[in-house]
């Protein structure tokens, strides 16, 4: 097989990358080693900046995101007895969208599966090979019988576990890790949202987060110690140390009710440099993961996407490799940006272990500041709502 | 002897909290252990923020730091490869004053001197007691002989080797400390500084600021390690390390000589909680240090005295305690946020041994953003320039 684009990974990233290459005349295939209800069955983000929101209409894809999507125009955020509305649309113009990961990764195979658009779910032992050449290719395994596909680039958005990544060589890659010691304890359930907008939330006993996907599905979160099994929490514990940490107003109004999902992730940050190894480019999780405390993860994915994207068009229309060349230098500088407002609202809003009596002051010191200056609040918001591609 | 505020230190804090509080019509004793000359001897601060500069007109003690001091409207930071110019005076309206805090201290001298006023210098042994009662005094030595004065009020602006926080009962307060492992190695010489505005810079090699008292006196600063004595330190090498640091246009026009000046000052944040024990409050350096980077250690003393001295004449003129037991509160809000910005930019500022590629990368991200964004321009700069009492 013979294609211009192979695409490694069909999560959000790899699917919209395909579509929008389709839209511009580009033939794609995309390779996924799990199936596609597995795919739909991971519990992500669902906070989108409108920069992603405009690519998923650039995509042709939404439709359903704007009828059941919910436009948040603020949070609150709250660390010990300071108390914050962060009002998005007042400080910036701009809004974000709640609407889950899911929900775009459907919308996309939905447009997939209508075009019949080459997306092979269940491709074992997927190799990206030759992509220090002008001719790379991928290796994959269905049905037992092993196919090749001759491409002009291939696409890595096969996440953080992913073989793309694993595939430079090492000496051509450089890490950047920072591991934090406590995990999130996320739980799905059909009840009311609390509020509805999110709540952040630094209490003495821990960080938690009230989130939600529609007005009938709630998401929340507590922070955990990392060694804390899931199996000890109880949906009921995970209730009663909600309502502790998000206050008594919230406790009073909080819709309970049987877990749906349950699960413990660990935060990290992490990314590596550069994104390109000749014909192949990193994209999203793949070359890099922010802690999940601000919600940057799947638009970092999306802006990596429109920046590859425009310049695999590019090559094409034009015969400029530009965009391709600039890929790497470009995605990363909105990267480290994001990585650092991620960093930085991890370590503002949890209770780390050792954390001191002076650095637990500075959390403190910056939340009252922030409550006190327009400025540091244009300054969250702005990064909140998606700095500029 | 017998007054109503006794105010243990003549540095700037006391001086000014003493001139304050006479023009009010309260009767002040100011003692200090060491000579006027050695008070004067002290290099030190030398950044007013206009707040500050506001106290001293009021205090009637302004004429010569017109007519000397030099207005900033900005400054140059440079982190790696990035430069910018804060534009403190178009980012918030205010500038900044360059006078030193020796000239501060020499003025407020002369006009105690011309007024007579009671400021003892070469007191020994001086001793705050019974501030836990409505009675407190100061006993001290002069002369050989022991003196008390009987007084409604301490004020213990005696700086962070002070007699008067070492005076309070271990269990009454609360000490919140950060110590850096790195040091400034100042040097002062009569050239013409390098530029006519700061030039803060995060070089690989480390930090360095140029800096000014006027037209003909420079002041400069390099990181050096803690354990680097002085003495190691020729003026040639200290040149030559600055003219790297600051960076290629700073060398070609940097003036050179012979150091007047040459110390090292370890870099700390340290607070106490509360400020107020009883009858005797804590001011300045007695109570709180910041790291020098961001010039905040003597503008936070004159906002201490800004609280202090209002609620002391509130005391005496409205027969109301309400000031006074607001002091603490007051001061401490302000002065956390101090910290936090000073922390912040000895963060962002400085090599730090250990410091992990990610955090170096979180340095140059938080730099970049800075460059990229008006809100985060604008938050630096009400820092810098100084937030409201």
């Amino acid at each position: 097989m013979r294609t211009q684009v192979a695409i490694i990974g069909a999560g959000p990233s790899g699917l919209l990358l395909s579509q929008l290459l389709h839209l511009a005349g580009i033939d794609c295939v995309v390779l996924e080693q799990r199936s596609g209800d597995y795919v739909l069955s991971r519990i992500r983000a669902g906070v989108l900046e409108q920069g992603m929101v405009d690519m998923i209409d650039r995509a042709g894809v939404g439709a359903r995101m704007h009828k059941e999507g919910l436009l948040h125009d603020g949070f609150t955020m709250a660390v010990g007895d300071t108390r914050l509305r962060m009002d998005l649309k007042g400080l910036t113009g701009s809004s974000v969208m709640v609407y889950g990961q899911t929900e775009v990764t459907r919308d996309l195979m939905d447009a997939h599966a209508a075009r019949d658009a080459k997306v092979i779910y269940e491709a074992e032992a997927v190799t990206p090979l030759d992509f220090d050449t002008d001719h790379p290719r991928v290796t994959y395994v269905k049905d037992g019988v092993t196919h090749e596909i001759a491409c002009d680039f291939i696409c890595g958005c096969d996440g953080f576990h992913g073989v793309c990544r694993k595939s430079v060589p090492e000496g051509a890659i450089t890490e950047f890790e920072k591991v934090y010691p406590v995990g999130w304890l996320g739980i799905l359930s059909h009840v009311r949202p609390v509020s509805h907008e999110l709540i952040y939330a630094n209490h003495d006993r821990g960080f938690a987060l009230a989130s939600m996907r529609s007005h009938t599905l709630s998401r929340y979160y507590i922070q955990v110690p990392l060694d804390s099994p899931v199996e000890a929490w109880s949906d009921e514990a995970i209730w009663d140390e909600l309502k502790i940490r998000l206050g008594e107003e919230a406790a009073a109004s909080m819709e309970t009710g049987p877990s749906i999902e349950k699960s413990i992730a660990p935060l990290r940050s992490f990314v590596v440099e550069p994104l390109r190894f000749g014909r192949m480019m990193l994209a999203g999780d793949a070359g890099h993961i922010v802690p999940p405390t601000g919600a940057k993860g799947l638009n970092l994915a999306a802006s990596d996407i429109h920046y590859l994207s425009t310049g695999l068009i590019e090559y094409y229309a034009d015969k400029s490799a530009a965009g391709i060349d600039a890929y790497s230098q470009k995605a990363l500088a909105r990267i480290w940006k994001a990585e650092r407002f991620s960093w930085w609202m991890t370590m503002l809003l949890h209770k780390f272990p050792d954390l001191g009596a002076f650095n637990a002051k500075m959390q403190q010191a910056d939340m009252d500041y922030l409550a006190s200056s327009t400025a540091a609040q244009t300054s969250l918001a702005e990064n909140y709502v998606g700095l500029p591609f």
